[in-house]
């Protein structure tokens, strides 16, 4: 991957990526060929059991054009309970049932003496380049996914970011980790995007917008779609090690719109744009009714260092995302061609952008 | 179906049931077949292509312990956009793929030229009477259940309703309507609920709390579960033909609780209460881009008759539902009760009621 | 006060008042005088500086036609940081500024070292009975209800109470407490509510719907408005001394809805109903940024006989300020009988009721 | 008022103010002596009378560390009916009850035959610079700002915004507006802000971060506070004459903060980010109960220019409050310098910032 710009002035982990934050583990299940451009992603919270033990989580909606899965009861109880599984729009229904199904696997009381299993599936529209039509995501390409998670993981034009376009280049996965020092500790973020929306004209890196350029290009090329509307969607995981509650969680995914918006994206209309922040810091367990649970947790007034990071994580996983992503020709012939493909003179750019 | 006791004062629509509402339908596939007790239901707004136009809807998530998808989008641009499906918590995921499928067909041009749809997929835990795990519901009894929509349907132990349970009896699928009268009209308003909830204790029929007494007769048969907690779930679908906007329809979707809560639900922690209410008076466009719309809307000050029909329908499903239901054994000999059978004597019940 | 229905099953503590959560006071002070006939009331989650040990808080808007000021920052942040204020909805701003004035006097750095306070102050409209454009209420009220907070404390026309209408009779203040059964201990739920809601028809006594006949007395009595819209508003406020966070302090604010709904609301559309309940079980300090904060929370699944106890508590609250409250005139003349007066029989009423 | 960057490439109105957009009127009043540096600011939708016509609005709480008052019903009714009021969070009270008054002379059966009225004030925390504690503004303040009302008004360090501070600079009211081009029309979107919050090494113009070197220079200059938590809070107010309803508006609202993202804000921990957006297509009137009312509102898929036009005229409000705002010396000498005056070269620093 070419060398992105870096965003803020806050130190990353030792990977730059979500996997930065302990037991957080990421998997790709890749489809390439011809019209079927798309895939599977899955994080992994922690390597145990989430069903049994589960992790605290918050939910931004900042725009809800989407049909993600799972919100619904994240938001009401405040953890998540099953992998998170990123994939195509049409893919949704089908993932969420691998999810059921695996996590039966583990649980086999799950549906009889335990209850059901939330399964949270969120997704991005690839059809550009990636026929949905096909249905070409079955089962077991999610469970592929979820056997590949591991601390190393590939960006850009894999897992469920095959197919995916941003700012009408070739978007996809992207990954990026900032520490927040807090009186405290020091804590880890980690954001993982899955990045499927913008204008051309509006891309903006690290605050010098060079979009107008690349969307004359893409126009020259015909490849163009510049005055397409923003639509497709971006969805931002953020992880950290900071020791949070649901609702102190929700507080971090509504910075992830932060840093998006710093990107160039003005949460278009068209695009699902939908953050999800969770703490590996402690699990609720499935069962503990017998007893109170005790928790230690961050004093509210130390959340900025957090917020910044989170701010900052997310903005730098979508630029990660745009330089680590190949162009790819899917359905139709459709291309997007990668930025530094397109624009291979990109720091020029950033110099005169107005 | 024996007679059930009326709930409130306002006049029922000539069907008592949610079809009362001009245009709408509801469609069951129903699976019966030992360890097998579970089903599809559909609900179909209009008869035309629910994508193309659309319908102005609002929701309500009384109690987030649920896994129902498509509501993200509801609640961002106000309408639904594909019928609305009702099923067992593990077959959430078949079904929407079905109604992306069935949308697909009408409109090829969907996830192509046009945005992908939103499917919108309710779902209650049967797993006391069916066997979750068998995966039984395909997509093929998704589109049987939509092909089977009239506006005569059955109630109770059908359709989605097949194998759920409700106070410790047996639930399901329960209807209702009720007249509202404004001074610019009178106005339908329709319930149709997917009733899983409810401590048997708890009952409360027309105002009068027989749940001890049939709590009781549960133990001694060792049907028991007396004790058990309120799990479950339940939907509730509001239709009307007044003149509303998505806000207005979040209004009416939050009275369809006050009808809930007087049946003796204290909207329990694992019971997924989620209510949505839509309009039939005027569609929203896919395409509508050239132009301004035009809609005419009901003054708010005028919605509180519709807010009392609202609230009488759903109370009303609700008994309809446990009068309707028919006795069902499923899943390792499980067996729920009807109503009418454990309490022959209902009516004299009420009339002790303390 | 006339014995009143018992609502539900499930024990009262000593008091049948909020004030059997340990350390809530309450305090009135009640203007009355020919067209003047308001108040203010005033709550005390405990006896220590509220701003600098802060109380975990969530809240239910159910029906937001309301003036209330505070709850924008109880739900972000999850916590409320100055006594609870009830009044009548012109004496909102004027209460507020006391509230303010009053913290600084505690802690004199605040607006300056420290931050704000945040002055949370409910309101009910009681212009039938008061003469709202007198704004009669002073900041000197305000504080006189500080001052005489006690857990002795009267109900009914007492207090902000003074001049609110419920079901077309005299309402106003009234409390009610029950005891929550769970296996890690017997908790307390506490309710107060200020009750100014209610269509005359709709009133409904431990489910028996007694309302239309008091709807015809009314009207003979040309004290009428019998059809009047359900204008008003009710507040409810649910103390707990169970250990629980923001987030379930919120569901459980959600509860005191159904208690709302069995007394015959429908959340009527004038009708600002609000509920706001808050633990007692520890504090959330304004100085805690150097370590973190180690807290005891009661599982999740435990919630149900919370939920239960918070919509019996709540039911029961509103039947008693019905039978608290005295008759009152006030402004023009308007009149609101008590409900013991209006009807003595309301015994007989309540067995004949359909 | 210096000229400021420009930001963005839509065109401004004529004004290049929120009273681009026609209809809307500003006033202030402005306390400006010795330890009270603090005002109001007053912003009408409309010339008429704001409860007998209420105006559809719709609001974005980003972070809801804020003490403002009156958003509960316009969250549920969809419409505000006062004038829109800024001042410091100690005077939300007097505001308010000055803001009842006004209503109450102008119909004098508001609390009698008509409802109540939702007064609408916003705040931030002046009070570095002005001692709150002073409780300064009076009612009579209010109504001066109400009277001064104008299309053409001052920016900077005047009415609400007199006390404020920006990223350790002199912040306060900033004004702007864009023009956002449909297929069925141009639109004007006007931003007004009340700024008063930020990191100054946070501070980003145009893109270029600046604020460390600024950072440097406040340390130097013991003005410091440099490392000071982001506290304080911003209002942005947008007002459009684009046809829609209260929930497209809540949606408008929502992309202000990707204009506030943009200057540096992370949407800090003690900020109170809140939006208000309203639209003078149409009025929604207090009596209209007899008929349907018709509204012609603009297709969701032309919102997008619209978003943009919200992010570009927020950022550009907030750049223009700190260019417009004098340096201000207040509260026991405390001091906020503007940015021309503590970086005359401010554009040499956009050149240079990484």
């Amino acid at each position: 991957m070419a060398a992105a710009p870096r965003i803020g002035d806050l130190p990353a982990g030792p990977r730059d990526a979500i996997t930065d934050v302990a037991g957080v583990a990421v998997g790709h299940c890749t489809l390439a060929d011809g019209a079927v451009q798309t895939g599977v992603t899955m994080l992994l919270p922690h390597a145990g059991d989430l069903f049994m033990q589960k992790v605290p989580a918050g939910v931004a909606v900042v725009n809800g054009f989407g049909k993600s899965t799972g919100l619904v009861q994240v938001q009401e109880l405040g953890v998540l309970e099953s992998p998170i599984a990123l994939t195509n729009t049409f893919a949704v229904g089908t993932v969420a049932t691998a999810l059921v199904r695996s996590a039966v696997v583990a649980q086999p009381e799950i549906g009889r003496r335990l209850p059901t299993v939330n399964a949270l599936v969120f997704e991005c529209n690839d059809g550009h380049l990636n026929d949905l039509q096909a249905f070409a995501v079955t089962e077991t390409h999610a469970l592929e996914a979820l056997a590949a998670a591991h601390t190393t993981f590939a960006q850009g034009a894999v897992g469920a970011g095959r197919g995916m376009s941003c700012f009408g280049l070739k978007g996809g996965i992207g990954s990026a980790s900032r520490l927040a020092r807090t009186p405290v500790d020091t804590f880890t973020v980690g954001a993982l995007v899955l990045a499927n929306f913008g204008r051309p004209a509006a891309l903006t890196l690290a605050g010098r917008r060079i979009g107008p350029v690349l969307a004359q290009r893409l126009a020259d090329a015909a490849a163009a779609l510049a005055a397409a509307p923003e639509r497709g969607s971006i969805i931002m995981l953020i992880a950290t090690d900071a020791p949070l509650d649901a609702r102190q969680l929700r507080r971090i995914a509504v910075r992830a719109g932060a840093g998006l918006a710093r990107t160039g994206s003005d949460f278009g209309h068209g695009s699902g744009d939908i953050a999800l922040a969770f703490s590996t810091a402690y699990c609720v367990p499935q069962n503990g009714a017998g007893r109170l649970q005790t928790i230690a947790l961050l004093h509210e007034s130390l959340l900025d260092p957090l917020f910044e990071a989170t701010a900052q994580a997310t903005e730098q996983a979508i630029v990660n995302a745009l330089f680590a992503a190949e162009s790819v020709t899917g359905r139709d012939g459709h291309r997007r061609s990668a930025l530094t493909e397109l624009a291979p003179d990109w720091q020029a750019l950033m110099q005169s952008a107005f």
